[in-house]
């Protein structure tokens, strides 16, 4: 048995959706005891400035930030880094300047996951509909963009940032996925990582993708390869 | 709102224990938004030297390597120290020596918790019995401490470490709580920090306290202090 590298986690964006994402790599490895899973390195941050605010040019860039947590964690012995918020990744390229590590990309290993759909509701808060993240990639493959009411997602993220993840977000992140669903989306991508922990594939009805996992799945294939 | 103080956890032991730690961590704050939670720097390393087999003089000390981890989040700018596993604790003294840091004791905070009860269930690995860890703090308590079968939590907390959290393990570990309680006890300690994957109040037939809860708790008010 090969030892699996050392993964770098830029967290706490927000710090309950990287617990989340932890609980993704851990579980998601068939494992016969402590030792088969990979070390993990996490900085949990909920202090890097705020994404949506940056796009607007109302709040400084997260971008620094960012570059000095992926430069602590290389520091600390970190092979290879994930970063499991969405709206960060408009801000990639400062990651990927910081270190010479691989950055597992949640954008690329999400679309990976959404070639065959024809049209893709995106439940994403504004600095990631802004900056395209997906858009541009998903259109390439020829797939139809649906955008959720921008103010429900805000007030829904807004809600599990708070803590509640309850009966109550539970339905208003159903209400986001059927309306998407009903304008023509065959697939939903949860495009946040505070949304799976409030919509899972049973409250959906059409097939979910949680970008969550799919950086789960492709941080985990990395530290193997 | 002052700002809490950044909490470093030595981790890993095992992998799926340190991720439930941090989901206390993260869930057990009142917050409003992702700016109320502390940063939270994690060392997830399944590669510290197994504790039982070092209490056996069977295997390497893990105290080098904990003292590693722990100088690393010191470095990475941790402000206070915290390791959800009990039976590491036997090397607390390896950690305190590592760096300046405050250590938050897991033992002393589940303690701290345990007085005025009669006798209590230990629900723990050999490591953890065998160094009297949680016996020398309870006795001087007039605590009348309880053990348990042996094989049956090796048996269970290997299955935990394997992935396996079904409804047979959660059996197996309602099994050694009933045990304990038969035999006199009015409250268990889930002394290992995989038992609470498998073992919730509902499940325990006296009032359990969790180990993790009690070092979440106690990390917390740390950090705020």
């Amino acid at each position: 048995l090969t030892q699996l590298r050392t993964i770098g986690v830029i967290g706490g964006m927000g710090p309950a959706a990287t617990v989340d994402f932890l609980q993704r790599l851990v579980s998601s490895l068939p494992v016969s005891d402590d030792r088969g899973h990979p070390r993990i390195l996490v900085d949990s941050n909920p202090h890097v400035p705020d994404r949506n605010a940056a796009l607007q040019a109302s709040g400084p860039s997260p971008g620094p930030a960012l570059a000095a947590m992926a430069r602590g964690l290389a520091a600390q012995g970190a092979e290879l880094l994930a970063m499991p918020c969405n709206a960060a990744h408009g801000w990639a390229d400062d990651i990927r300047a910081a270190t010479p590590l691989p950055f597992i990309d949640m954008v690329a290993a999400t679309v990976a996951l959404a070639r065959g759909a024809g049209a893709i509701g995106l439940i994403a808060v504004a600095a990631t509909l802004d900056a395209r993240l997906y858009h541009g990639p998903l259109e390439a493959l020829g797939i139809v963009v649906i955008e959720p009411e921008r103010r429900a997602v805000a007030e829904l993220v807004a809600r599990v940032k708070a803590g509640d993840t309850g009966a109550g977000a539970r339905a208003a992140a159903t209400a986001i996925a059927e309306a998407l669903a009903a304008r023509g989306a065959d697939r939903v991508i949860a495009a946040c990582t505070d949304i799976p922990l409030v919509l899972g594939q049973g409250q959906c009805p059409v097939p979910l993708i949680a970008t969550s996992q799919a950086l789960a799945d492709a941080t985990l294939a990395a530290a193997a390869a």
